[in-house]
């Protein structure tokens, strides 16, 4: 296997996994995903889960980022120290089956007590720096199970800070006393803004969602409102902490639409302007670019 | 039955129930305690279940208090406006059974947008303040699943805010991706000293979880201080969510001991006195001074 000859770039996370054939130009010939995250595949049963890729996509060499690399995965790929660009993580590719397989290692972050990791937004931030998507020196707020915020410079990360905004929401929705209250879709409405309001002026984020369900039980919130409203409330509350980290006019939004399209507004409620950017295209820019540091 | 021969008092909440047996002079003689909280009662079977704590305790009237007065339990007890003392729940009790029991109902407040709501700790303040316990003008805070702040005045409750600090451990404790760091019992010891000061100082509750994460990952932080430090840093952010919404030198800090003792050690973090009130005694005194008031 030759991997200027084209390749297959897998973006393998805790609960799901997408694989994408590239071309020897780099071009998205094909692609597959399915729910086979690192959590359902037992250590011993990698090698057969990349055989099911290959099977679907074409007998290429494999370049693996994500939770792929942590200890859950097939090799642990350690982290790599901030300040990173595509170049640290190309020379530190976690190697398997001789150069026919890699995995990409994450980035970490550590300033006297305070630490930080991430481990899959890497490839995405920095290909689409490498691709010229986003400014060599920019603010990305990245929305997921595990929000990050990263400052760019040179077109590399220089520190990021995660804050668990879409854990703590799905915890919210699945397991506690507001699930009921939390089952409709969140929408970038009124109610949403309300929340972002709050979120972006309180620090009482614990407090402020109880009162979600006071105010639902005392008549001062239609039910329908609660989910945008704390969606907001948390999202608020996390563009808060960002922008207080690193402050910034524009931020690059980065991730899959239905939650770039809150962040962005969200940011507009907190008077930022946004650009989306769309995190798979990203990802593609980012393994085609550092495929290329390799040769 | 009457009521002046003594009564059962019964603390029920969403998973467990306590039942007191009290005599002619308000004295404990008797009690029990099961897991039939109101979630595991279907709403026809509430006679039976009360049927077996009389065959336990005596047949006798009924006082309960807590979750047993909520939409979800036995009868709905419509909340109380604050600002609320005794009498005031004594004059709005749930009667079931003709005159043979009751329910008590919760307290609300309202200004503005705010909102927020308790039932069942308000046995225990009225009560403790009834019987001279604490002072009739106090800050009091109720540790537990949803924890209050109460502002005291002239013996009633004037206004509370909740702060989801309990529910948000226990969630992180069994779902999140800090679940397998949270399984030692928090502590108030260096480590939770730290969190403490942490959650005291900082804003960014939702960014600092993630960073015990990290931390550990990293090797800048011992697993085994994970649990008491993260303990420190939801119960830190608390007495400042608190403070902030009720400025006190003292604090009486009501409820079970294993809660009140970390939130003891937190208020003196924050260099504030705290007297703790133990919440079973502070219940007991609330019925007997209920009863009393109904005659």
């Amino acid at each position: 296997m030759r991997w200027s000859e084209g390749f297959i770039a897998v973006d393998w996370g805790t609960t799901n996994r997408r694989g994408y054939a590239l071309d020897a130009s780099g071009r998205l010939i094909a692609e597959t995903e399915d729910d086979k995250g690192i959590l359902s595949v037992p250590k011993e049963c990698f090698p057969e889960a990349v055989a099911e890729l290959r099977a679907a996509l074409g007998n290429k060499p494999l370049l693996m980022g994500g939770m792929i690399g942590s200890n859950r995965g097939w090799r642990e790929a350690p982290y790599v120290p901030a300040p990173a660009g595509l170049r640290d993580l190309a020379g530190h590719l976690q190697w398997i089956e001789g150069e026919n397989a890699a995995i990409v290692p994450g980035v970490s972050w550590e300033e006297g007590e305070s630490a930080d990791v991430m481990r899959g937004e890497e490839m995405q931030i920095l290909g689409a720096a490498a691709a010229g998507l986003i400014p060599q020196d920019a603010v990305v707020c990245h929305p997921g199970t595990h929000n990050k915020w990263i400052r760019l410079e040179g077109g590399r990360i220089i520190r990021f800070k995660t804050v668990m905004t879409g854990e703590l929401f799905n915890l919210l929705r699945e397991h506690s006393i507001l699930a009921d209250l939390l089952w409709e879709p969140a929408a970038p409405n009124a109610a949403f803004a309300r929340g972002v309001e709050r979120g972006l002026a309180e620090d009482c984020l614990t407090a402020d969602l109880f009162s979600v369900r006071a105010r639902v039980l005392l008549g001062k919130m239609p039910r329908q409102d609660a989910a945008s409203y704390t969606s907001g409330l948390v999202i608020g509350t996390d563009v808060r902490t960002g922008l207080k980290s690193m402050a910034a006019e524009e931020v690059v939004v980065m991730g899959r639409p239905e939650l770039t399209s809150l962040f962005a507004a969200a940011l507009d409620v907190a008077g930022r302007k946004s650009r989306v950017i769309d995190g798979e295209e990203a990802f593609l820019a980012g393994a085609k670019h550092l495929v290329e540091a390799l040769s």
